[in-house]
């Protein structure tokens, strides 16, 4: 079995919380890959060296776990730079929307598909995500949803069926054949594709009820629910990611107080995605409030064409800390460990022995230089199953 | 000499002004590069291919100028994490500050200063940066000051003495004494080193007489001016640099009706540095004021570590859009023409016949991508003086 040292490590976060330290912090530290597991972690002066082990020196380097981006929704055709640039200029634009991408995407063939997410793919891994989850919701139709699902399949374990994502305009004077359509011969084609149920339950896309109804049917077939919710006003979102035991519930921008306890007593992580406020210009969620009341926060991207064609985790830690009042351990826990506790994942997210080998070389002394530094590329080495990519 | 065609370009800014487009942007283009300046720009279709000419096919992917960062300071020791941390928090923290960087200045060698700086050089082309500024301003002494200006010429001829950063704490009590040396032996020192003075003219820092009086003191020994003026509250920052004819007037947050004006019917850019902003929030300059008003407006990146710790152009690009009313265009514009306005050179900023061979391959289709995809690493390759870097 191939075993890699990497050595003189100057800040170590392993996420194997400490007392008054989440982040587990080590100085002058060592871990020890063997195969794509982490074998061992600890002072670099008391590290094993087994026979033939690759030494890899850090130069006093930061090294952290990979990023867990917990939401994306990265198999779609076409872009949508135009509604952007239209939307930030204050200029009116009326092809915009997701049924616009769900145009694009349902004209894109499989290959196209297929190679625009392995550049994503290529993306995430330069940017130091090793792990991530993909939505599908750009086809809505039973064979594009489970094209997507399929195809999002072969890059990810972590896919997450969301036909309930937009009522589609061909379904716009019956919305309730369209439920019942995700609710049966959809989710039939897609279950066998996917991990996870979503539903985006906001004004505007579907109701209280009609989430209920969708995330009950897909816990029937054996997928596990998360929920988009309170994005843009208060609502029921929250309320019923809980009640279900869903593992997360994302945006979580407009809460109230009893949301706020709901989500402090359940296993229900609030992930928040500040990519979609930077590019929206909406307000940000409040994370100071999320963490003084005890409730688990995770970031992710969000990274899709419409609000948020970001997959910087980097940038959502740093957006995170200017604008969500998360200190930088905070948010550099809520962006890897925060999003393996929302994709209900043991084995990344930390750096202790028997976990995934995923890690990351920063080009900087400490993590806190991934706030300090917004928008400077500081990913030096990321390591995935211990394979370095 | 060595020809390369750079063809299928998608989206070609040469920032060469046609009408209603002051990025001159052409589709299917191409440009052909002989030696380190560009040879000819056109469509694609008509492009001449010289004997011997190495072709890069860009794909469709957007090209454009190399990005000119007119206002870095990026010779100094040490970092201040610690502090950026306190900051964003609210946490008090005594031993921040100018000083603390100048301090670890004076301590650290040339070859230490040498290495760290060839470390920024390799991160700003990996950003596609092509031209840059260095200021001096963490010496302080005659000997640092002119160790500084010496070491930033080994990598940049866009030099700029600042010996009027700060007062050091060592002329606390005697600061007229400090304003004569910066005016005489400091000068004198690094004038050899550099093109440019600049003057931090703020409450708290320099006053408006003596301002004037290091300003004149430079000019009168063959250096062109620049100023720091206008980013904590009004001020004759403005002013002065109008009434001196100085090349750039930075940061410009807080300017009346009168500083538009003198702005607007000057040769001086306004150059704004949102990195400042990000990174300690505070309110954004009103670059839509500005460009209303016809001033010829710059970006950059400020790239320090008290203030402003990123050398990132796109994430400048991102910020001025979010946050400072300027399209995609025009932010790129201020990024690159804008720039080498700000550093009065004739030579970068476009992609014309006769201009240094400085281009950006975007990994995307169109530059509204470094606004719509913030942090995202989208420089696919950059070409410097002609080379490949
Ligand atoms: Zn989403
Ligand atoms: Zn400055």
């Amino acid at each position: 079995m191939s075993a890699v040292l990497i050595t003189n490590i100057g800040e170590l976060t392993t996420n194997v919380a400490a007392p008054g330290d989440p982040c587990g912090t080590l100085h002058d530290a060592a871990v020890l890959i063997e195969g794509d597991r982490i074998a061992w972690v600890g002072l670099a002066a008391d590290a094993p060296r087994p026979d033939r082990t690759e030494i890899v020196d850090a130069g006093g380097r930061a090294v952290l776990p990979g990023f867990v981006d917990s939401h994306t929704h990265l198999v779609f055709g076409g872009d949508r730079a135009e509604e952007f640039e239209a939307r930030m200029t204050g200029t009116p634009y009326a092809a915009g929307g997701i049924r616009r991408t769900v145009a694009a995407t349902r004209a894109a063939g499989d290959d196209e598909l297929r190679r625009r997410l392995a550049g994503f793919v290529a993306e995430l891994h330069a940017q130091g995500t090793t792990t991530f989850e993909v939505k599908t919701g750009y086809g809505l139709t039973v064979r594009d949803e489970a094209r997507l699902a399929r195809l999002a399949a072969e890059v990810t374990p972590e896919v997450t069926f969301l036909g309930a994502h937009v009522v589609p305009a061909e379904y716009a004077d019956r919305r309730d054949d369209y439920v019942e359509l995700v609710c049966g011969a959809m989710l039939e084609a897609c279950a066998p594709h996917s991990r996870w149920i979503d539903v985006f339950c906001e004004r505007g896309a579907f109701a209280p009820d009609e989430t209920r109804r969708i995330l009950a049917a897909g816990i029937a077939h054996g997928l596990e629910a998360r929920v988009h919710g309170n994005q843009l006003g208060e609502g029921e979102g929250v309320g019923i990611a809980v009640g279900l035991g869903a593992a997360s519930v994302d945006h979580c921008t407009y809460l109230d107080d009893a949301d706020i306890a709901a989500l402090a007593g359940s296993e229900t992580v609030a992930t928040l995605l500040p990519g979609v406020e930077f590019s929206t210009r909406q307000p940000y969620p409040d994370a100071r409030r999320l963490l003084d009341a005890g409730v688990t926060v995770a970031i992710a991207s969000d990274c899709n064409p419409g609000s948020s064609f970001t997959s910087s985790m980097p940038l959502m830690i740093a957006l995170a800390v200017r604008e969500m009042g998360m200190t930088t351990a905070e948010a550099v826990w809520a962006a890897t460990a925060g999003g393996a506790r929302a994709l209900r994942r043991d084995d990344v997210g930390a750096v202790a022995p028997g976990m995934r080998a995923d890690l990351v070389l920063l080009e900087a002394p400490t993590r806190t230089h991934l706030a300090y530094r917004p928008g400077v590329p500081l990913i030096a080495g990321v390591f995935r199953g211990g394979s370095r990519l």
